[in-house]
């Protein structure tokens, strides 16, 4: 695993005149770095921050200013420690994080997919890891998330394992929305379940069923695409058409062939929905107590493959971040004017220009059995 | 405008290692380069070929290797000439390129968008410029373009303005599809129409009213996205649906905010729909007789924003080609295997994933003029 971040390698090696091209065409237009109060000493966490920009003044609507944080972080002790432990100690840990950013002024918070415990759907054993599994509202992670987001006045967006008890002991991956006051908005459930290699989650738990709800939280609308719905453009669109202005992916992706893909998907949907997004990774290798094998014909092994971190926040323009390191934990802050949204809508117009009618007629079609592509032969 | 490229500022400033990792994040896997013979002295014109490589061999099914090549060009005489000497100019220089392509072996070729004439809608004058608009099947360009089909067996995708008389002598954007037999096999409109700035084609022509046809050519099965249907995820998804192992995204795209999404959202659409897509956009500053302004205060000017090119081919699995030049003429070679497309669904499973009944009937509700769309209150 390389350490170094692309945009780390760039700034090391480009001229500066060039390194300005090179932003612009990878990263879009310039932007500000912000000046952050520094982490208490001993945290092992990389703090970053900038102004995304990008929005005019607009004549009869006030700047909406809002800062978003976004946390990636690796487990913090072993995976065979008891499971009370694990949790506990990441909590102690992104507790921290959480709060510092809130000293930052963040205002909305989000961490990386199922924060509280190991990605272990690799290693396809149910237990210890289901226990992981908790109720949405009375858990302890939400519990937690509870209290703080009441303390700073802070919205927490909440990635974890749900258990619902009273509906057939279901498992889910759920993500709960805290509004700045402590209360629990509501939830989301992952729309899209992977189904590929160590992604195995879809022996775990099924389809969310929750649609795709926009939350009106203090500090703006919100949706969250968790994870592989990242693929899936039209579990991006129908946030944007139910109103969000910052879609969350809380996400974990390791680094064999999908690098390539997170700097892209994410970012287009942004482009696409105009629409802020922010895209967040875990970090480290994961290591299991029992082998297990990834269905590449290759040997058992205990180890997971290096989550690459890499967060990174895009604004409706396609302007972004650089992202966050690769290898260890870190913060993101990113100023936006949630105004953007609608100036990029009225310039680019691509929400006018989509033609809803014309797809829900075709996708509507396409999900016949009996289907016929429109096909011209040869 | 700055005139190297990303890919060559990264190569002369990069060492190696670290060249590597950037180009594995930023471009995907390592891809060879095309032993291609040389162009004819004379001729001004970029010429690169890539092996995108990445395919598996199967047991039950041969690799079906195709050559597909992508031209890049500008403006040959200037806009004030006789329509038809301009458009006679590009004939001649492009059909040299095109069978330069076809010596290196190319087996589809694709232009850019309307590639036969300026993009000549910044001015807001219908003539005469909407004299280059001509008949899909009879004009003078598919007539061209089906004699050089049929003399190298290769499949041509031709952007034009088209005119037909026989429906109220309404004006499309239109592609025409050539077969390597030289019949055409059938026509795509484009979709969605841009307005915004000097893209002000929706006062010459109204969206395209054919769907979104894949054409089973002699080698694969196509689609074509018109320029600024890029933009539009619904868009890409209707041809991966239908069928298409390739889509062409011919375009006219200036640098000023978009190049920055130019490597995106082709780049997603490859992604999100386990297909090749190629993206081609034209060169050069255009200048006008008339002077125009662009709805942005900026005083009267002649010149249309510089044209940035770096067309570029992406695998199903986002693995993608360096760009062609920012500035000049460029043809763009990439030798694939049709087979990735299908071992890439069965890898990571995206459109067995996406839930398409569940949208059908989002979408469906989302077009009613009375549609709540889903938001959690605070």
């Amino acid at each position: 695993m390389d350490s170094l971040t692309v945009e780390q390698i760039l700034e090391d090696n480009v001229p500066e005149q060039q390194l300005k091209t090179v932003k612009r065409v990878l990263y879009g237009r310039e932007i500000e770095a912000l000046d952050l109060p520094p982490m208490e000493k001993g945290l092992q966490c990389e703090l970053k921050g900038y102004k995304l920009g990008g929005a005019i003044a607009e004549q009869l609507r006030a700047p909406r200013v809002v800062k978003v944080a976004i946390i990636q972080h690796g487990l913090v002790v072993p995976t065979s420690e008891p499971i009370r432990v694990q949790r506990d100690e990441i909590h102690k840990k992104v507790t921290k994080y959480i709060e510092h950013a809130a000293t930052c002024g963040a205002n909305i918070v989000c961490m990386q997919e199922l924060w509280t415990m190991p990605m272990a759907f690799c290693t396809r054993e149910k237990y210890p890891w289901n226990e992981f599994a908790e109720d949405a509202l009375t858990g302890p992670t939400t519990t937690l998330m509870v209290k703080i987001a009441q303390k700073h006045g802070i919205v927490i967006v909440s990635s974890i394992l749900e258990r619902e008890s009273s509906n057939s002991d279901i498992i889910w991956n759920t993500t709960v929305v805290i509004n700045s006051d402590g209360r629990v908005l509501g939830k989301q459930r992952k729309n899209h379940i992977p189904r590929n290699g160590d992604f195995n989650e879809s022996t775990y738990y099924m389809e969310g069923n929750l649609g795709h709800p926009v939350f009106d939280t203090t500090f703006g609308k919100i949706g969250v695409v968790t994870c592989y719905g990242r693929h899936h453009p039209l579990n991006w669109l129908m946030y944007g058409i139910n109103g969000a202005e910052i879609v969350f992916n809380p996400s974990a992706i390791i680094a064999e062939q999908f690098e390539t893909l997170w700097g892209v998907e994410a970012r287009c949907a942004a482009i696409s929905n105009s629409y802020y997004t922010c895209a967040i990774n875990r970090v480290g290798t994961e290591v299991y107590p029992n082998a297990f094998t990834s269905g590449d014909g290759k040997p058992p092994h205990k180890e997971l493959g290096e989550f690459f971190g890499s967060s990174y926040i895009t604004a409706p323009d396609g302007t972004r971040t650089p992202g966050l390191n690769r290898t260890g934990d870190g913060v993101l802050i990113a100023e936006i004017d949630l105004n953007l949204c609608r100036q990029v809508r009225d310039l680019w117009n691509f929400p006018m220009t989509r033609r809803l009618d014309l797809y829900s007629r075709e996708l509507t079609k396409a999900t016949d059995p009996n289907y016929q592509p429109q096909i011209v032969g040869k």
